[in-house]
C-alpha cells in the first residue's frame, strides 16, 4: 500500500488525510489515462483542475449529478447559471462529472461494475490531484423494506444478498473477500442533518447491496423469475430481520474501494417503494422527481455545515 | 417455462418462434411497467411500436447506439435524417433506444447488473408486443488477447473469470449457475459476413466476462492492485490456452437471458488493445473511433443479407 505524503510531521487527521492508492505501480507511470472520464495526467492538470476536491458526490443517472451539481453552485452561491459547471467528461458518453467549488458531482451508472470503472479513475484522479481530507458519498434511489415511499435511509453496512458485510470478487480468477465499512461518525453527521431539515422520515440502517435488479432482489415481474411470492416475503422478511432497510445496487464497492484508499464514505438512499408492498415503481414521475431530491437537500445540507465548521 | 404461442400449428422455426419469458406472472399483470425504459403496457401501445423488430442490437454507449441507428436508416434506405429516428426512452437518461424498421438499437451501459436491467425489460417489451423470430446481437468494445488490435471477435462462448461457460448470480441468497450457450449458427454466419466484406480482422475464439475492469481482468493500472506482472502474463495466457481471444463485461449475461427466453443471441466486439502488451487504452481517438465502427459494419451487413433473403 503507497501511503502518500509520507513525509508530512504533523499527526495525520480526516482533514489533512491525502487520497492513497493501494497500487504501487501507479505513481511510477508516465502517464496515467482516465479513459473512461477521458481525462489523463499529461492532456490535463489535474492539480490545477481538482486539487480542492472536498467533497465527491456519486449519483447512478447523469441527469440526476447535473441536478445536483446546479443545486450546490447556488447553495453555495458559486456561479450564477449551469454553463459556469459544464460536464468535464465532454469527450467520453460513459460518465458525467461537474466540479462545483470543492463539491465534485459524479454519475456512476448502474450496477456495482460500473461504480467500480468510476471509482478507479476518481481515486486515481484525486491521487494525481494531491487531495487531502476528501469525503465521498452517495446519494441514490433504493427499494425500501417495511419503509413509507420517500423515506431517506443512510446506511450503517452495506451487506451482499446474505447479509453479510462482505464484498467479493474474482482478481485473476481467484475470490477475494473484502470489508465494507462506512464511516460511522460521518453516518452519525448526516442523519443529525436530517433531523436539522426536518423534512422526511430518515433512517440508519443496513443496505443490501445486489448484482441484479429483478432476480437478485426477489422481484417476482422480471422477465425471468422461478420463485413464489411467498419465497419473496422470506427472504425479504430475513433480509429485515438483519437490520437490512433498503435494497440498491453500488454500497458494497463504494464503502469496499473508499476504505481501501482512506477516504470516509457514506450512502444516502431514498426509498421510491416499499418491497413488502410490491415489486414496481408505480409512483408518479412528480412525486419520485420530489423524492429524489431529499438526498440531494440532506448532503448540500452537510456540506453547508462542514464548510461553516472548517 | 411459459411459452407462448403454443396455439399455433405450424412447426415452430426461428423466424416464427414468438419471445418468451420464463416467468408466468407476467402474462397475469393488469400494467407492466418498464421502469427504467419508461415505458408501460398501458401508457404505450407496444404490439404498435414493436411488433415487427426482428433485430436487437445492443451496447454499451449511448451516443454508439445513437449513430448505428443512424447508420442502420441509411444503409436500409429507411428514413432521410437523425429525426425520423428519435430516442425512445426520453422519460429516462438510464438507457437510449431507437427503432428503424426491424432494427432496434438499445443501449446497456456498462457490466452485467446494467445489461441485465435492460435485458430483463427489453425481453418484456418484445412479449408484451407479441415479437417473433428476434435475433439479438451486442456490437462492444473489448480487449483482445494475442489479437493486433482492432481485430473484431465473434463469441464462441461466454466464460467467467475461471474460464468455464458459467454464468453465476445470487437469487434470494442462493447461487443460481445458467448455461451461455450462444447461437452457433448465427455465429458462423456472422464470421461469414465479415470474410463477404474483408475489411478487417476477425476471429472466433471464447470471450470472458468479468464484473470488473480493473482487478477483475488482471490490469496493473487501477486505484487498487495486489499482484504482479508476472501474475498478470499468466493469467492472460491461461485465458488464452482456455480459448479466450477477448474480454468484456456483458457477454454472459445476455448469453444466458436470451438463451432462457429463445432469442438466438450473439457477440461481436472489436479489441482496442493486445492485453498482453498493457492495460491502457492509448490509442489515438480517431483511431478508436475507426475501431469501433467495424461491428457496426458487420452487423448491419448481416441484417442487409438476412433482410435480403427473407
Amino acid at each position: 500500500m503507497a501511503l502518500q505524503g509520507g513525509g508530512a510531521k504533523e499527526p495525520e487527521t480526516h482533514s489533512n488525510r491525502c487520497v492513497r492508492l493501494c497500487n504501487p505501480n501507479i505513481a511510477t507511470m508516465k502517464e496515467d489515462i482516465l479513459y473512461h472520464l477521458s481525462l489523463s495526467t499529461s492532456s490535463h492538470d489535474l492539480p490545477a483542475m481538482f486539487g480542492d476536491v472536498k467533497f465527491v458526490c456519486v449519483g447512478g443517472s447523469p441527469s440526476r449529478m447535473s441536478a445536483f451539481a446546479k443545486y450546490v453552485a447556488s447553495e453555495l452561491g458559486l456561479g450564477q447559471s449551469g454553463e459556469d459547471h459544464p460536464n468535464i467528461c465532454t469527450g467520453t458518453d460513459r460518465f458525467v462529472m461537474f466540479k462545483v467549488g470543492p463539491v465534485l458531482s459524479v454519475s456512476h451508472g448502474m450496477g456495482v461494475p460500473s461504480m467500480a470503472i468510476m471509482l478507479h479513475e476518481v481515486l486515481k484522479l484525486l491521487y494525481h490531484a494531491r487531495c487531502s481530507g476528501v469525503t465521498a458519498i452517495r446519494l441514490g434511489t433504493s427499494g425500501g423494506i417495511g419503509l413509507e415511499p420517500g423515506s431517506v435511509v443512510i446506511t450503517r453496512q452495506a451487506v451482499d444478498a446474505c447479509f453479510k458485510p462482505e464484498f467479493e470478487q474474482l482478481v485473476l480468477g481467484k475470490r477475494v473477500v473484502r470489508g465494507t465499512d462506512l464511516d460511522a461518525g460521518l453516518a452519525q453527521e448526516l442523519l443529525q442533518c436530517s433531523a436539522d431539515l426536518g423534512e422526511f422520515p430518515t433512517v440508519m440502517g443496513n443496505t443490501m447491496c445486489t448484482l441484479d435488479f429483478y432476480e437478485g432482489q426477489g422481484r417476482l415481474d422480471g422477465a425471468l423469475c422461478s420463485y413464489t411470492e411467498q419465497d419473496k416475503q422470506e427472504y425479504l422478511r430475513a433480509a429485515h430481520a438483519a437490520g437490512v432497510r433498503n435494497i440498491e445496487m453500488e454500497s458494497s464497492v463504494l464503502a469496499a474501494m473508499c476504505s481501501a484508499c482512506g477516504l470516509p464514505a457514506a450512502v444516502v438512499c431514498v426509498t421510491l417503494l416499499d418491497r413488502l408492498r410490491g415489486d414496481q415503481v408505480s409512483s408518479p414521475h412528480d412525486l419520485l422527481a420530489k423524492f429524489e431530491q431529499r438526498p440531494q437537500r440532506l448532503v448540500v445540507h452537510f456540506i453547508k455545515k462542514r464548510l461553516a465548521g472548517a
